[in-house]
């Protein structure tokens, strides 16, 4: 493959060569891989920045609708927006239910947009990998908002908000003064909880559900990277797309507010380390689903079924004789 | 510390002994531990086996109550109880729900039983190690039963299962025909459910619940461990005392069925495999918070946030320095 082209194309901002890009990044074959870590070397130093945002929604939240519309509303302004789906669902179903173009009809045929649905990984992990790697791409290529979508279900959330600028909660309104049982981890990961479908008969229900939220959030401990008034909760209305560019100017201040107090590039930077930690993590897991340790695994684990050597006794000397490990 | 003579006085069936060699195996000291691993070598081929019996509830149940009434029957009968308790919420809160002995009065002064409230530990992983030992522990002094006891939370009932020979999950008559919520991974790891509560008022209810449960049971995928009618639903009054004594022939038949056929010796070789490829897991994962490992993951992690290397890149190459991997 030749990457130096592929590089060019991209930084060019070519689409295709964007999508060929991430294929070979999602690629689990060894040589892919080697050509992807290639291709993310020699396109360091560009010197782009994107607003990398997450959004995370439970289905029908109207999540799709939202994305739409917000897309709509940024390249109208002259902005390339890249969208990224991380579906945890897919990896076990295989169909991905954010796979679908057609979902986003309109945005899908922006010329200032691109999408692409969620790879259908077995392992979250990789998943991860594979997304901050298309959030690299996209910001190499040119894109001014890399938005990465997600479903609220199990660690997808926190693996969202771990590559994002910013992170977002799209809300629907909610019955009474109950708030939906959003966990209070999530909500302390949001820096803006959206309320969306104010609009209709539900525009009231959202207004008031907006102001139970904000009382939640300002009963949160103030965070060092929030300044006065955030985390904020807003209503908005996909449908009738309103409150989006109210919902943009929010997010942009906050961006640039965390930008000259250095809290971005900090945020980045603990980001980075997450990521590093996690990898190391991972792949050193991986290595015991592999030879040689693969092996000695399954001859050691002989002798524990047998009761010849304890549990215990059978991971030290494991971890000892392979791995040179105390 | 004596280990010849606190070996001696564990197969003597001393509880004092029992008692001091579980509070060594609950140390964190890296002399105890030695110590510890010392003294379940030196007791090994003792050659007495205890049936370990798993018992998960969630609070309200009766699960004191049960314990007690049923530990009760069984030494009255001339077997020895002995009583552990894993408790994931004491990791965090510290004070132990299920450490207080008043809880079951009468058992703990029984010369019978031995009950060993659950270690406060941190992590899970160490939790499993501890129990397991101590398990093995009992057995060694001569224990008939052993009943390890734990709450619904988590994990920990897994693990629970994962270190008994029969699986047992206590419940409370449910209202009409909602089964309460038992997730099915964990329905699909019992062996007996047992409805407490069949007295009184709640006695036709708990009757129903039964019913409802053996029907729920009958639609789960035959398991080759289980002899015809298995997994099976009880009514039970830990109060009353009913329905402890056919409870416990159930028991004592789905073992002896399981001897007879090798499952039972089977189930204790998977086990013996389980644990030890999760200590591979949980020891592999320890050495990255020690040194040397530990300051080159933060030297590496600086250059990771710094941006100086990628988060893949440096975890490929720490690995590959510090553990010789790949």
């Amino acid at each position: 493959m030749d990457i130096d082209d592929l590089r060019t194309r991209i930084l060019a901002g070519e689409r295709r060569a964007l999508a060929r890009a991430i294929t070979l990044v999602e690629s689990g074959r060894a040589d892919h891989r080697a050509d992807a870590l290639r291709l993310l070397e020699s396109l360091k130093g560009h010197g782009r920045e994107a607003l990398r945002v997450g959004l995370s929604g439970t289905p029908g939240v109207g999540k799709s609708t939202f994305i739409e519309a917000f897309g709509l509303m940024l390249t109208a302004q002259g902005l390339k927006v890249a969208v990224l789906a991380v579906d945890p669902s897919s990896a076990r179903s295989g169909g991905s239910i954010l796979g679908d173009k057609t979902r986003m009809e309109r945005l899908s045929r922006d010329k200032g947009a691109f999408i692409r649905p969620s790879p259908s990984q077995s392992q979250l992990g990789g998943v991860a990998r594979r997304t901050r790697e298309a959030i690299d791409l996209c910001e190499a290529a040119g894109f001014d908002v890399v938005l990465i979508e997600t479903v609220g279900v199990g660690q997808s959330e926190t693996m969202v908000a771990e590559m994002s600028d910013l992170f977002l909660l799209l809300l629907a309104p909610a019955g009474g003064d109950e708030l939906q049982g959003v966990k209070r981890g999530i909500m302390e990961m949001a820096d803006i909880l959206l309320v969306n479908k104010a609009d209709g008969e539900l525009k009231r229900q959202a207004i008031r559900t907006c102001a139970d939220y904000a009382g939640a959030l300002r009963l949160l401990r103030k965070r060092p990277q929030d300044p006065e008034g955030f985390p904020k909760a807003l209503p908005v209305s996909a449908l009738e797309e309103e409150g989006l560019q109210k919902a943009w100017d929010e997010m942009t201040a906050l961006a640039d507010w965390r930008r000259a107090e250095g809290h971005f590039a900090a945020r980045r930077a603990a980001q980075a380390r997450f990521w590093f930690e996690a990898e190391v993590r991972d792949r050193l897991l991986a290595r015991l689903a592999r030879e040689p340790l693969k092996g000695a695994m399954k001859t050691m684990a002989g002798q524990v079924e047998n009761g010849e050597i304890s549990p215990s006794a059978a991971a030290e000397e494991l971890l000892r004789t392979h791995l040179m490990l105390e």
